[in-house]
């Protein structure tokens, strides 16, 4: 079954790093596409990993490591040696280093700083410090900036220059500072061929936009949505040009983004996970989880030993407890999601939760009416019993609504108080719902008892 | 607790629908940056929509509905007369009117298009007949080409002359073809100013990688993974060339793979929900997931009424049920969103349902021991039975690893069998770990009854 083309090279993989020759697993991985690499080297147990790394040249190396999930970029990093791993890191852009610098543990970072040329140490240090998901964590430092009394002709030489021994420049546009590092404009670098070359550049350049450091990723997203810019320039509190964001970094990380909120939604909350990592690392991450979900459905399940005497006297209810259950988890799920999205595109704002709610209960009615009105007549012909009928469909019905109202409502509440909703909004739907769905057929049987017999 | 800034725009808009005033609502429109006419429109009332799009001159609200999410799009040029809506879509990028017109209904369809220009609309219908995730359904016609014989002063004089008409025109690359339209080269626009005019562009162009028109969306993000290109040129099984592909469209089709991906894997999958759709629709569309979903619980719960004796005896087991049931769907889906994942960095394929088994019941084997004892010492502790604990214990943790294996694999056999796992994998693992989970606590208990009376 398995197709031999797709097969071979990971065998031979194996092969090399079991043997252990990294020059020739180097040159195996030399031979790979990127992307193929990625794929590869994720492939791979922790310590092989770093084999790859060293039988590498250091700046292949660091393509490789910017093209890797960063938490397994920052494992495999720690587990190099310090001197070995500062040479891989010098070699990084600006914000690929910073980010990798801040996911270090401290200690493994400042062995790795202690090691770098001094001035490009204290650089990463200053990027490192912001945040991962603000303009400062998403800029580079590799842009062209020239001082306003430059002439063309300089800032072209300079260009040329500089172009040849660095690749990884952002080289569309070039920034104008004043002698204070104030940004005073932008120019295209295209267009500086069309100039004379004695003009200072102050003469040609454009006025520039440009964000705060501080400036969150969503803002940066509005930024780009609303222009065709290749990048902006980034300042600090005193107006001082810091870096240069470009769009294709802010794509990438509204991507990682989303893609980390699917994970988390899901479980997958302790941190990050691919199936090369350690087994008791992946099963301790994931218990994070598990531990408070039963912790929540034990005090779910507490509302049906109240009502033992009634399951007693009827067992059948014991039969649609689950399905309750796990029909109101999936409408929850359906608000949850359109919630989710919605705030993401910006169509709702956090303190809009009567306007979801009156868009949900409409929708949660109907549904409900739907699913009670299915189950409910399952019941009645299974055990012959109208009111079982009843008692099901109705505790359904009605929880529906409970579901979709609080499914479509708590993503808004969790956002506004800073709460992260990919994570919460899950086991706190699971727990209400399972509360109240219990409560709501319990009850119900308990009234209606006598009929049921 | 209303930000005042944040209600009044939307206040504002609305009196502006309800008035009906289409002249002074394109006005407030166009006054708003795109990604907030967005937010805006989506708010709307479909009636109100159509309205403002009327209102607005046919080339902004070309890049309104270019903004908007493809379905929401449809809807609105649906509703419109055919003849405003074809001065819209003319207005549009060559890939987002083919997008567009794929979206709408038949017969909408050819009405905006027998409005249109016909050789505009033979072009829409050629783009529109590719499938939406291939190279054909991401590329544009507004790009630069000259046949090899063309001289650099002609190609730079037409380059000139098209971008002021066309500011959606791509502009990077120019791409040469021979007489039979096959590509045969590409040049950078902004090296033609370095050449003589009278040399012909065949003698400075480079040769040109490129992509075949059914190419897939994942060969297309691996071919810009690997190269820092803007653009790949598109050809036909003839080698002509017959458009263009951004990396800039391949990033946000690939964006809106992955949202739309956690849509379905959360029940939003009849269609698209944003709440400004018609209750009905909504509720129609959530239900056709609901819907599969009762049958497939009630499947599932069936196990329970075969074992309603032992349930009848020892009516604590009914307590448990719902937690084995949950917190067996949290454990599976966990390995799903790890297997999700993997597919989709492919570091894991397809056929390697064994290797992902393995990594996976490892993980399961101590997550369920750690869970099973917790749950066994709550059952244990509550009726004092210490047999109790051990058929519900024993039953998670066994559950566990069940839950892990299906949720781990069942992706892969779906992506194996060309079945989306974001649809399937949910309730494919939740009814196997339910009636898996209902069936070992059920016959554990029967078969320890006599202990647990």
């Amino acid at each position: 079954m398995e197709p031999v083309d797709e097969a071979d090279p990971w065998d031979r993989l194996l092969e090399l790093a079991e043997a252990g020759d990294e020059a020739e697993l180097g040159r195996f991985f030399s031979s790979l596409e990127p992307s193929e690499a990625v794929r590869a080297i994720l492939r791979l147990e922790p310590d092989h990993q770093e084999m790859v790394l060293t039988g590498l040249n250091p700046s292949d190396a660091a393509d490789l490591i910017e093209d890797l999930p960063d938490e397994q970029a920052a494992d495999i990093i720690e587990s190099m040696e310090p001197v070995d791993a500062a040479e891989i890191v010098m070699e990084m852009q600006s914000d690929e280093q910073a980010d990798l610098i801040a996911d270090l543990n401290d200690e493994d970072a400042e062995a790795i700083l202690q090691e770098m040329k001094p001035e490009e140490a204290d650089e990463a240090r200053s990027l490192a410090s912001y945040a991962d998901n603000v303009a400062g964590g998403l800029m580079i430092t590799e842009y062209f900036r020239f001082e306003e009394s430059v002439s063309v002709g300089d800032a072209m030489d300079e260009i040329q220059t500089r172009s040849e021994e660095l690749d990884e420049y952002f080289s569309r546009y070039a920034y104008v500072v004043s002698g204070w590092g104030r940004l005073v404009g932008v120019l295209e670098v295209r267009d500086l061929v069309l100039c004379p070359r004695e003009k200072p550049i102050a003469d040609i350049m454009a006025p520039s936009l440009f964000a705060k450091a501080q400036a969150p990723l969503d803002e940066l997203k509005n930024f780009f949505e609303n222009r065709e810019f290749a990048a902006v320039p980034i300042v600090d509190t005193h107006g001082r040009l810091v870096g240069v964001v470009r769009s294709t970094s802010v794509q990438s990380a509204l991507a990682k983004r989303s893609e980390q909120e699917m994970m988390r939604m899901y479980g997958i909350v302790g941190g990050d996970e691919i199936r090369n990592l350690p087994t008791l690392t992946r099963s301790r991450r994931r218990l994070s989880w598990l531990s408070v979900n039963i912790v929540l459905n034990i005090a779910a399940a507490s509302v049906i030993a109240l009502y033992i005497d009634t399951l007693g006297a009827v067992i059948a209810l014991a039969v649609f407890l689950p399905i309750i259950s796990d029909m109101s988890g999936c409408s929850g799920n359906q608000a949850v999601a359109v919630s989710m999205r919605e705030l993401s595109l910006g169509i709702v704002k956090p303190f809009e939760v009567f306007r979801v709610w009156l868009k949900e209960i409409s929708v949660g009615a109907l549904n409900g009416i739907a699913l009670g009105l299915i189950l409910g007549f399952v019941a009645w012909a299974w055990k012959g019993n109208p009111y079982l009928g009843l008692v099901i469909g109705g505790a359904l019905m009605v929880n529906t609504l409970v579901a979709v109202s609080i499914g479509g409502t708590v993503p808004l509440l969790l956002k506004r108080f800073g709460v992260d909703p990919a994570v919460a909004s899950g086991p706190i739907l699971t727990t209400v719902t399972d509360i109240c769905g219990f409560f709501l057929v319990l009850s119900f049987a308990t009234m209606l008892l006598p009929k049921l017999l």
